[in-house]
């Protein structure tokens, strides 16, 4: 039970950041309260393979309640916070609620951005939100029907285009499962019209394909992308979207889905406690991820703008976010302690992995390039490794191992409706 | 392909009776089409486990195409059936296409009734479709995050008060279903009030459960009820429902989520093709499953009133409409072949099963009446033996084993919007 005493820890976020704060605070004296608009924790580095029907929602996704139901210190509560009073020392709720803290950790997140074009969010969905992965699931699915279902071979051709905006992990993860949907999964499963005439279309609007990957692993998936039939356009900007196409520079596409992966928009957590913040909106925040005249405001993950001892930007993944975690929790633990705080947050950098399709994935560690069938299993069996809980550990591990054999895709349900600009 | 030469049967629903006259067509000389509202074929006896977090829709359900795929004189058409016109022989469609048929199969099942309260659909949903299921998996999850969130004891109560309205199979499961949610899965979840504090209540206008069991099946049913802490409301007529409770004819219960499991209510199957019906709108049909004077037509499963050799009513539940579309798919294979049709349908009970909560079931078979912890094993082998697809046997049972390893529930998402009546 929470004491007044103890010194109060709000965590706003239950993603990677805010959880691992939450959690290393177990055993000390301190009475925590996690925050989110969501009942459960996403592992968002899958949340593409629900959007292609490889896995089910709660397969990557754990209610909050559950992952701290045995930390006696923690309690959890389903809110939407807009904003912090940091004079009282209070996070504020959308229905009037304040939760006073002693220490504010924002871990709140950034979703993409439209670039000043968001008019285009209902006709080209992002991937960050679960209901996200299943709209888009809804409408790659539904394409392939009215294909089916039309006599126009004009009509059926859009149907049958897809174009992804934006060729960084997310982008590419996506190209490629479209691709393994529509030529294997679902190859057989029409009469009047054939899903592997299926035109995927990856447009970035830099030079070359994971910009955060070295040039050679870049190249190394646009071939794999490519090998599997999809059309990667570099250089090309993006400057229309509508419910028929997307319209570049220098030509149209005619398209019915299109889904956008590109550009980052930190969540207004700088807004809230007046922290500088860069052209993202992400926080500036101290060498100890304090906000610079709050030393008890934390920010930390996506929402961010961490820096590396020797300057360098953090990048916006989970193992960086989980760091930050780590770190908060050692900074309130010696606190609470007596003891004076870690001065600097030190990011280790354990690699970068993105995956293209089955048997193809990149891996950047230190001096290591790795690409190909290896690559792809150490992708698999690390995501499968740090997937929460061994229920899901063991579903999701029995689903690829299907879908790997069969080359199928089991979640392949269109339920629900779309009341977001497309039928 | 399709050809014009070939008999063109037209089946509309892929429940369970469809679905097996399309496929036991697969080697006869016939076009088949199988229409549906839906793109999977749903194993509607384990829904109940979706509404109560569970399982995943996905487990209990299959895109049709893909039952399909290898049926290579089936083709499957999303589409919503608005009428027949049996003159031409043509079944229309919503978007104002015709299929032209030489057999039709209707097989387009029954949903609820709220007994000419309609008005109580937003506030009391059924339990028919993949939707229902998670619209009611969220009221239930977010009725205990907002108890949490309250200090009024009254609003609590009202909140952490769930009423089944129907004590039928699906009511039954329901009720024990939500008992072992609260009473288990969540009771360590929340800080500021206890789940297991929760109350159930099952309310049926009849003197008693399951009505389709011998009675002394009923009351080792309404025992078990009891002993899990739900309390069975018999003789119990209800006369109102809105937001904050139910009306019953003698008292009123304050209560936030009510789930509706009672009446049948046939689809209008009979109405498009100007069959006599009953008064839950099931078709009465011949000896044969056809319409009377139209012999090309068929109507089976919950939305037909067929009857046993001995002209007692087959009950609406999945071996009936199955062995239904054996029969249909019979009597259009020996007419396509030029010999006479089976000149009735022969109805074999294979027995009633009903699972009140974990070790607990009740099984009837001729004159074999079976409860208790062997009655709830021999339901869950039934139930993954009859799932379709190695793939969800294997990913229910290791799912059910956990949950009933761990008495977790691993699928708790709220996700979606509520927009039918309540927030």
């Amino acid at each position: 039970m929470h004491s007044p005493d103890r010194k109060k820890v709000v965590v706003v976020g239950a993603g990677f950041g805010g959880l691992t704060t939450a959690q290393l605070l177990a055993r000390t004296d301190v009475d925590i309260t996690v925050v989110d608009r969501r009942n459960f924790h996403l592992f968002q580095p899958l949340l593409y393979q629900v959007a292609t029907a490889g896995l089910n929602p709660s397969d990557i996704a754990w209610p909050v309640r559950s992952v701290l139901r045995h930390q006696s210190n923690a309690r959890v509560l389903l809110g939407d916070v807009v904003g912090v009073d940091t004079d009282a020392r209070c996070v504020v709720l959308d229905d009037g609620r304040r939760l006073p803290y002693d220490y504010l950790v924002l871990a709140t997140g950034a979703t993409h951005t439209y670039f000043g074009h968001d008019e285009w969010a209902g006709i080209a969905p992002g991937l960050k939100r679960v209901d996200d992965a299943t709209l888009i699931r809804r409408r790659l699915l539904m394409a392939f029907e009215r294909a089916e279902n039309t006599d126009d071979p004009v009509l059926r051709r859009a149907l049958t285009t897809f174009v992804i905006v934006g060729a960084g992990p997310t982008g590419v993860e996506m190209a490629g499962a479209i691709a393994e949907l529509a030529q294997h999964a679902l190859a057989s499963d029409f009469r009047s019209m054939d899903p592997r005439d299926t035109r995927i279309l990856l447009v970035e609007g830099a030079s070359r394909v994971l910009g955060a990957f070295p040039e050679s692993l870049s190249e190394v998936a646009r071939r794999d992308l490519q090998r599997m039939g999809v059309e990667v356009l570099l250089n090309a900007q993006v400057i229309g979207c509508d419910e028929r196409g997307v319209t570049l520079k220098d030509h149209r596409i005619d398209a019915h889905t299109i889904i956008w992966a590109a550009g980052v928009a930190a969540s207004p957590a700088a807004r809230w406690v007046g922290c500088p913040a860069d052209r993202a909106g992400r926080a500036i925040v101290s060498a100890d991820l304090s906000v610079p005249g709050l030393r008890e405001v934390f920010i930390i993950g996506d929402t961010a703008s961490m820096k590396t001892a020797d300057g360098k930007l953090v990048p916006g993944v989970a193992p960086a976010a989980k760091q930050a975690g780590e770190h908060v929790a050692a900074c309130i633990r010696a606190e609470v302690q007596g003891k004076p705080r870690p001065a600097r947050f030190r990011y280790r950098n354990f690699g970068n992995l993105a995956t293209i399709g089955r048997n193809s994935a990149v891996i950047h560690y230190g001096r290591l390039k790795l690409s190909g069938g290896l690559a792809w299993w150490l992708w698999s069996f690390a995501h499968i490794y740090f997937l929460i809980g061994m229920r899901n550990r063991t579903l999701v591990a029995i689903q690829w191992f299907w879908n790997y054999l069969s080359y199928g895709r089991g979640a392949r349900l269109i339920v629900g409706s779309d009341n977001s600009g497309k039928p």
